[in-house]
């Protein structure tokens, strides 16, 4: 699903990211975009030809990477929910933190999506979503999890990742690997049995 | 800083509150508002001058609501922080289930106020913010919580309770005091030490 991009969109798709994040998509126009990198609007259609395709290909780019980093997941011993939901938080800070654009789908921003690409995102998403909360199902039968509310633990452990999309910039004080050691005994230990 | 409102005027917040949720506030029309609200549009500007009002009105009245949780809550004892922590965590929950216009300041709306009210908002949130940081270092001080990077807890556990805002509807399935029951023993325990 995800297709190889030139340098040079790519940088566009990534300042395009950060304009969604500031103003919000409605607000950001291609001037501003253009503007963002330094091209002329006329040299910019050369590599995108609207705002909706930008949001297209950033919503499905980071849909895909969430689908590929579950199918990965899927590998390890299912009987080793604790493992399993370990990895899927690290998916989490790895895409917040080593792609800026993924904050534009994260935030509401697929919300502008048309169809069929809203239907393909959200059909994505909620793959991804089934796939967490089995995890999270796996561990309570197993007595490891203790017993909550599934959309509960679900959706506080997804949001309480949120506030990376915003906050984080590469370079920052803390480096990623410094933010999971911090960050998933933190979401973890809540959830622990013990 | 709050002023009483019409109960007419308050129903024009919530639905564009839930416009802003669902269309972003930029896409949102004085128009849609009127729609929503079953007003003719001239009606409408009996009630609102114009919808940067709007936004001013719920944004300035949902940092006062939490201005003054945390009045209230500087009352409890200061050598208490995990019974401060618990409080600021009900503030949220209470405020994001019993408001809609809440969900509003929280997403990144009020990135749209103008001044002088965008700097009325951000004085009032970074007051807040300082006030959670510190009942957080009193905890580590304590050795009540585990040391861990004051940022990453604090924004972990705010960003933590942000689905609320979206997913939450009065009437739904979970009540908040079963919301609260759930959700503080799971992000408390995260912080806690043994």
């Amino acid at each position: 699903m995800e297709t190889v991009v030139s340098e040079k969109k790519q940088r566009i798709l990534e300042a395009a990211a950060c304009l969604f994040r500031d103003k919000g998509y409605s607000a950001t126009s291609m001037r501003d975009l253009a503007g963002a990198v330094n091209l002329k609007a006329s040299s910019l259609y050369n590599h995108i030809s609207s705002k909706e395709e930008i949001l297209q290909e950033i919503c499905l780019a980071n849909a895909s990477r969430f689908h590929r980093g579950m199918e990965q997941i899927r590998e390890l011993p299912e009987d080793d929910p604790q493992g399993r939901l370990e990895a899927l938080l690290k998916l989490h800070i790895r895409i917040a933190t080593q792609d800026v654009t993924s904050v534009t789908s994260f935030n509401d921003e697929w919300r502008h999506l048309s169809e069929p690409y809203l239907t393909q995102f959200l059909d994505m998403r909620r793959a991804y979503e089934s796939f967490f909360r089995r995890v999270i199902r796996k561990g309570t039968e197993q007595g490891l999890f203790r017993p909550a509310d599934e959309s509960v633990v679900l959706y506080s452990l997804i949001s309480s990742l949120r506030w990376l999309y915003d906050w984080y910039e590469p370079g920052k004080r803390l480096a990623p690997a410094d933010l999971e050691e911090q960050l998933i005994p933190l979401l973890i230990r809540g959830i622990l049995v013990g």
